[in-house]
């Protein structure tokens, strides 16, 4: 099966899809943000194949959202830290949690638990307009592409 | 090639990755908020194969993201609208979007514009705590599984 790259396409969510529209390679980096960092950890939490796994971190540290460490050198070994730009991606995932413990979750357990150190409180994403902070809803916004794609 | 479904996994993310865990999905979704509706303009914006667009939006509809509503009797045609569940999805599309400006996108050309009717500007998405309207980035927050999964 081919699949088409949308790398080249101008327009982010076409690149950001082909990064990460795989449904394991959101889910290793949930774990990244879990804290974890070596290979075996996630292969663990995921049950995940050793090889797609190895695919996985390859391309996510060839995008540069995760570093490569050498943590050990006979034999040796590697762990996976995230970047300035995986770490980055923290408050899209966190909406992407948001819609879907609302609308694919069970209610009485939401799986994955946002502690926000600031306010000490169990949380969740709200998506703000930059400049008047109010919502940024559908129905409050207008989306246009600016160029081709 | 078989693949994985983690419809059934107890994680949002995981159940997310299930339904939008391919490119053209969130690009299908992409049109929708451009404000198409109706099958050969979403072909013709996206330059997909029929039977691939035909299997996106089926699958968007079984999900609940789109009704699929007849607005001609014969022949009969129909048009793709949002739900709520898809409007809904707009906060977490607007985060992506942000993040792959940054990280991805060609900062002389943003290809997408966000207008914020509420303020009357071109915006980018923010993500905030619900609680206390603090930024929610990975260094203030701590993410734990709060069950299997």
């Amino acid at each position: 099966m081919r699949r088409t790259s949308f790398a080249r396409w101008p327009c982010s969510i076409a690149r950001t899809m082909d990064l990460l529209g795989d449904q394991w390679t959101l889910l290793v980096l949930r774990e990244a943000f879990y804290g974890v960092t070596r290979f075996d950890r996630f292969q663990e939490s995921l049950g995940i194949a050793r090889n797609t796994l190895t695919e996985r971190l390859d391309r996510l540290v060839g995008a540069g959202l995760l570093n490569r460490v050498r943590y050990q050198e006979r034999p040796a070994r590697y762990e996976y830290v995230l970047t300035e730009m995986g770490q980055d991606f923290f408050p899209a995932l966190a909406a992407i949690i948001h819609w879907g413990d609302r609308w694919l979750g069970d209610p009485s357990a939401p799986p994955i638990t946002l502690w926000h150190k600031d306010c000490g409180r169990s949380t969740h994403a709200e998506v703000h307009c930059a400049h008047c902070q109010g919502a940024l809803t559908s129905e409050h916004v207008t989306m246009q592409p600016a160029g081709p794609g």
